[in-house]
Parts: structure tokens; C-alpha cells; sequence
């Protein structure tokens, strides 16, 4: 069987180009979303039509036992898990505390961070028996510091980024490599940033960004960091690295 | 009515000190804690011996309404909350990942992260309206760096320090005062290190540290800090701050 | 002899202040600074007026064995120096990298950060024979982030920050006590940022900055939270804390 | 003219791999090493063997217009340098502070702190003029925390983390990218480390980091990610990444 990557929260963005560039690459990418099951069958055709292997399913990561069955699901009838990519955001927009309601900080907890949890407690027994595994954490700003409006999705992603450097110190001596990938900006990526925005406020954020395509972090690029880190040599890992577009200013500065 | 000190995790550590300076300094405060009616019984009676002013009662941070019904009736029948210490850990000792159960994960976020929030959503429009107030958190070392066993803990606390950083940056310009103070060593606490540690290894821990009673953070020393914070003029106001022992070397260098 | 608080950079700011808080508190303080000895000499008689103790010399830090020179003097004629205050700034305003003369960078680090180093170099071999001592060392948000305009500030208070942590590292356990604290904000203090700015300008920003004398960072409670610090009790010191008027964002979020 | 890779530190540890790797990928790449003539014509003669293009001479870096002049004299007679690698340490092993003089503070600072800022200096305006630039700069544990023996290194690495985040802020909209890495653990390199360390102890230190090679941090590995963060889009620009082998802890941990 195929090394397996495995890509949680795949649409036309970050989650959706790190599956093509990881299908080139050999592996046999299992992409899960949580709606639109036409998007998820038409990447897969996508990157079947470009000569990969690619397969998937809807999971909702906050319904009970749906990480941990797919996981079980794909590793049983797909081929073993190299590399999972936890791409689950939890932006849900600026909004001042009194507008967050206990239930959207529960939901962003749920996405952001123990669904994290969750993926590790059920991947890292099978990634130790090979000895060997790759999990990528997509994560944001957020994660390394707070912000007016950003209670819910701050708490959330500083919860993850400590997930991970604990998976570090725990997991890295078993060569089991995982990485935490601050996205520090917007991203041009319909499926999310677009619906969250609207169609039109986006595309006046694009143009605003500049014409040549790449004011916006442009998920194509990203992808191929994602790529470059799974495939580090073990004596040369990295742990946490940053992204941004070169027009943007980093978190530190803005 | 005089003005209150809440302080939710009033043992014999570092809540009950932080509540007896403030008593001196003429707060009324207000304890609570888990469990144990007798200590807190004898705290409150304590404080009233050296001529101040206390009363208390047992809360579950965990309980739904808990929090926020304890500060309705604190504010509705002692006085208004102008400082609210929350004081509540999540220590649950080194654990693997393998040996950290999906419900401890939970309970850690629910005390350590999601009861701050809960904390902040009652008491900000309080202070608020007063234009006036300050909380200030317990934080530890994990809140800055995760480490092996301590996935629950950090992750809890990784979410309460951006908790923290979001309120400074909604609530500062409004004159609320938010703090977060990152304990960062063994704190000389019987009822949490103690009870965690049992008695025998808690004494050889604190013989082990000096015998000079100051190679664990001594809980009366860290009360004078908060009460620096807590009086601070508004022109000169601190975000985040560390304590240690003399005798600990710093997080970034253990 | 009395204890001595050696405060190296006492304009009318952060230091002046600084002083006068510790001669209240019964410290004899020298005070040094670069230039006007008439500006000294007033501050000296304005401190003995309210009953302290005070001496002091123009000193300008960059000079060879100037810090040494001072320091001996002080212990051979004065009294043994308890508390170190390291007050010398190096903000020379934004300039891009190309008005950024080799000159001016070196400048920034002769004061900002190796005068700190040969401070360190003198004082803390007298302090390790006493086992006691304490250096309050003032630093700026441009030590913990790099920005446009500000590389030869940035440069030299992040060396400067390292400083502190390794001095924290060897010397806290020989309980000599060393702070790092960051002055995220602009000072209300007409000798430096006045000067800068020019009277018109500064006068237009502390308007700007609210009309209660406090958004900006007001020099006497400033100086309140520096004495705080050196009298912590070594159970539980502060390696590093900030502060900024509440007013103002913190660094991470301007 | 092909465009130039000037590699500033380039024995045969991190410098001479990211020399190689990036003739490779067919940039004429320029060596400076400061001293040891025959092994940089050995590392000359190796990347022509391979079918690469290379040149390059003795530079020390401390000498007066030392950088500026071999900048110069690259863009006229080799070729505009689209890729310069900063690659110049200032490890002088653990010192306690009285064992630091104020030369090897200085000359720290020289070598890691200011000879990046003249680097910057002379090749930022030509790099603005072409739109178009790359810096890596190659940097250590110590410049992101102190460390008891560590007052000089830090102080100078701490200095040049600042400079690249204001070239970040500064240059980055102009289309150059600057990257610090963060060199998080020991080099399997026998010019630097084993030349501290003597070849015995240097041996001992990597049979005990493990036999498979990759205990400690290999170069070639770690070239990989130069190469790779000099060829990211500018969508999507990385301006602080950490390398590390799987078997060390990272520095928040050890």
C-alpha cells in the first residue's frame, strides 16, 4: 500500500493545494472537509486527472469518534499515515467579548485545539510503532498573540501552538516529526477567507493587495513549504517556522 | 459597601495570601474554592482576626453558572468586584500523551482556559460601567512553552495567556487592568504541590531547595506582587510579568 | 555608611524619578548623567530638600573606564551600591538603514548594550562578596522586535536583553538580582523624548495622549514599580516585566 | 553574468554545504572564509568538479570595509549577488562574565552584530535597484535566550535577530527577503565545532548524539533549507524558521 497523507480541513486553500503538491510527491492524499461534497469529489478528480491517487470523505472533526475513525478507517483499507495535515481554522471574525458566545469559544476549542489533541492521542501509537511520521499544524497569528476581537480564535490557537511544542519534546526523539506553521496573514483562499468576507470585499482585498497575484498568502506557495518540511532530513527538523506575504508587514510590526 | 477582592482558588497558597494582603490593604474579599468548607472557614476567620474583612464559599469553577452566579450575588449583596484574581491550575502532573484521557484535556481547558473567559464575559460589563477594574491571572510556565507531559496543562494555559493579551487589548483603554503573571518555579503551596507531591516528597523537595524557606516561591512574597499590580497607576500599567525563586533558573534556561 | 542606589542616566524621566523614589526609601543615590551639571545639581538639592541623601557626577558612558572609575569611587568614598539602575537609552528616532551611519550603530551599542556589559563587569564581583545586590536595567519594546527605522535601536536592546538573561542565568542563585524592564510606550519625560520631538511637538503628543497627565507613561509611577522590584523578596524575584500606560497597545498588538 | 551567491562563513560545516547547494541549483557562488586559503580552494576546486561555477577569497569580517569592498568588487567583475548567506558565529564556548573580557565582547559583537548590519548597508541598495534580494542569516540558540557563559554570544546574536526583523520590516515590501534561522543545536561541522572542541572530544560528542549520523544537526541537511527559503515565492516568505535534530529538545525545553 501507498504512504498515506492525510489532509484534515482540505478546501480550495491551504488544506486543498497541500494535497496536490503532497499527490505529486507520491504519496496517496485522503482528504477530509466538513461540507461540500461536489468540491471534495471534484479535487479528488483534480488530482487523479494530474496522475495521483487521491481519496477522501466529509468529516465534521467535532462530532465524537470522527478523527479517530477515519484514522483507523484509512489505515485499515488505505495504506499507513506518513503524514497528516491538521488544517482546521477557528477564525471566526473580530468580535468584541461581549459578542462571543460561550458556544463559539467552546467551537473554537473543539476545532482548534482538542481536535488536535484528538489526532495525536489516535496517529502517534500507529507513527511510533513505524517509527517514523510527519503531523503539520497549520496555525496563525492567533497563536502567538492576542488581540482585540480575538479572544475565541487567540485561546484557541495558543492552546494548538502549545499541542505542539509538547508533542515536540515528547515525540521528536521517536522520529515522529511535527511542525507548527504560522499562516501570518490572509490567505487568498476562497473557500474560507472569501465566504467569510463575501464575495465582493474580497476581491476588493485582492486588488488592494496588489495585481501580481501574491499580496495575499497564495496557498499554491505555502503548499510547498509544507512539502519542504515533511520531507526534512531528521538531523535538520524544524519545529516552527512563519509565512507571510513579502507586502505584508510581520505580527510583530503590524 | 466597601470594594471587593474576588479571589476564585483561595487555598493555602497563593489565592489565600493574595487574599489576606489585599485584606490588609482594605479590600473586602471575597474566597473560593473547591472543596474544604473547614479552610476556608478558617481563612475567612484568620483574615477577620487581623482586622479584616472576608467571606467566601465553596464554588465549582466547573459548574455551570458557577462563576457567573457568584459574581452576580458578590456584586448585588457585598459590593462591587474592583479586583478579581483567578487562581485556578490545571496542574495534573506529567503525563504522557498515551496516559492523558480525552476528559482530563477537557477539564483542564474548562478550568484553566474557559472559566477565565467565563470570569471575564460577567465581570468586564461590570467594569465597565464603573469604568474601572482589574483581574489578575495565575499563569505558569507552560502558558509560554509546552514540554513532554505536560500536554493538557500547556495547552490549557497556552490559551489562557492569549486570553489574557486579547482582554489587554479590548478592556485596557476602557481602565480595565489585566494581568498575567507567569509563575514560573514550584510554588511552597501544601494544598496543591503538597497534596500532589503527598507529604513525604513535598518536605524532601522543600529541604532540597534550601533550607532558608526560599527555594520554592513563597506564596506571602508572591501576594506583595499581585498587590503591586492590583494599585498601579493607569499610566504605567504591566501586561505580563514573572516570578521565581532566587535559587530557579529561568524557563528558557531549565 | 548607607546603602547606595547608583542610577546611571537620571534626567528628569525614568531615572530622576527612579532616584528620588529610592532616596525615600532611605537609600543614599548617585546619581549620573551625561551632560548639565546644573540639571544634577538641582536634582541632588530638590532630593536632600525632602530630607534623602543624594551625590552624584556627570559621567558620559562611552568614555573608557568611566562606568568602571564611577563605580570604584562610589564603594571607596560613598557606600556599597545595593541597587544598580542602567537608565541609558539609545532611541535616536526612525531612520531608514541608509541614515543609519556605522557611526550611529556603534553608538547605540557602546550605550545601550556594552555599557551595561562593563557595568555587570565591575559591580557584580563586589556584589557576589556581599552575596546581595540588584540591577534594575530599563529597556524598550525594540528589544523584543525589530522595526522599520529602528535597527540600531533594536539591535542594541536586543543585546541588551540577552545580557539580562545570561546575568539572571549566572547570578540570580549568588542572589544578586538583575531586571529587565521593557517601557513599551512613550515616557513623559522632557529631557529625552522632549528633546527629540521638539517642545511644540511633545507638548502636541502628551495632548494627543489624553488630557489626565497619563497616556503617556508617567516617570514617578514608573519608578514605583522599579522599587517594587528590587525590594522583592528573593523567593519570588522578576526577571523580566512591562509596562505601558493604559492607553496605549501592548508591542503585539500596535 | 550568472547570478551570485556570496557566502560569507564558509569552512566546511554550514557555510560550504549552503555554497554547494546552491552552485547546484546553478548560482556562481563567491566563498569568504577568514582564514585556511587551501580550504577554500579545495571547496573552490570540489563545486567546479561537480560543474559548478565558484570563486572567492580570504575576508575578515572585522577588518575595516572588508564587507563593502568584496561587495563591490563582486558586482563588478563576478555578477550581482541576488542570494547573500550571512554565515559568521561568535561562539567562544561557555565563559563565565569574568572570564569575558571586553575584547571578546567587542569583537563578538563585531563579527555577529555589525558586520551584518554593514552587509546589509552596502548590498541593500543594490538589491532595492535590481527589486530583488535574498539574505539568509544563519543564527543560534542564543539569539532568542541568555545563558549563564553565554553573555557575549547572546549578546551579539540577540543583536542580530533585531537587525533582520528591521530589515523584515524595512526591506521586505521592496521585495527582498531577509530570513533568520535559528541554528538550534550543535553542527556536525570540524571547522567550528570540532575546532573548539578538539577532535577527540568533537568525536566523542557525535558517537554519543548517535552512530546513524544525524545526532547532531548535518550541514548538507541543513542547506537544504536555505536553498529552500531563498526559492520561496514572495507570497509566501518565511522570516524566522528553527532547525534542530529530532534527537535534541528545543532551547524552550533542554
Amino acid at each position: 500500500m501507498k504512504k498515506v497523507c492525510l489532509v484534515i480541513g482540505s478546501g480550495a486553500g491551504v488544506g486543498g493545494n497541500v494535497a496536490k503538491k503532497f499527490a505529486e510527491e507520491g504519496f496517496h492524499v485522503y482528504l477530509c472537509r466538513r461540507t461540500n461534497q461536489e468540491g471534495l469529489d471534484n479535487l479528488i478528480s483534480e488530482i487523479k486527472d494530474l496522475g495521483g491517487e487521491a481519496s477522501g470523505s466529509l468529516l465534521n472533526v467535532i462530532d465524537e469518534n470522527s478523527i479517530e475513525d477515519i484514522v483507523t478507517h484509512i489505515e485499515k483499507n488505505v495504506g499507513p499515515i506518513e503524514v497528516a495535515v491538521y488544517n482546521i481554522g477557528a477564525q471566526i471574525g473580530n468580535r468584541d467579548l461581549k459578542d462571543t458566545s460561550y458556544k463559539a469559544f467552546e467551537m473554537g476549542w473543539k476545532m482548534a485545539t482538542f481536535g488536535l489533541f484528538r489526532l495525536a492521542q489516535v496517529l502517534t501509537p500507529l507513527m511510533e510503532d513505524r517509527q517514523s511520521g510527519t503531523i503539520l499544524v497549520t496555525s496563525a497569528t492567533s497563536a502567538v498573540r492576542g488581540n482585540k476581537g480575538q479572544i475565541s480564535h487567540a485561546s484557541a490557537m495558543g492552546g494548538r501552538r502549545m499541542i505542539c511544542q509538547s508533542l515536540n519534546a515528547e515525540f521528536a526523539p521517536k522520529n515522529i516529526h511535527v511542525a507548527h506553521i504560522i499562516i501570518d496573514g490572509a490567505v487568498d483562499a476562497p473557500d474560507t477567507l472569501g465566504k467569510m468576507l463575501g464575495e465582493e470585499n474580497f476581491q476588493k482585498l485582492r486588488e488592494s493587495k496588489g495585481m501580481e497575484h501574491d499580496g495575499l498568502l497564495v496557498p499554491e506557495r505555502i503548499a510547498e513549504t509544507y512539502l519542504h518540511i515533511a520531507l526534512q532530513h531528521r538531523s535538520a527538523w524544524t519545529h516552527e517556522i512563519d509565512l507571510r506575504a513579502y507586502s505584508d508587514q510581520a505580527w510583530w510590526n503590524t
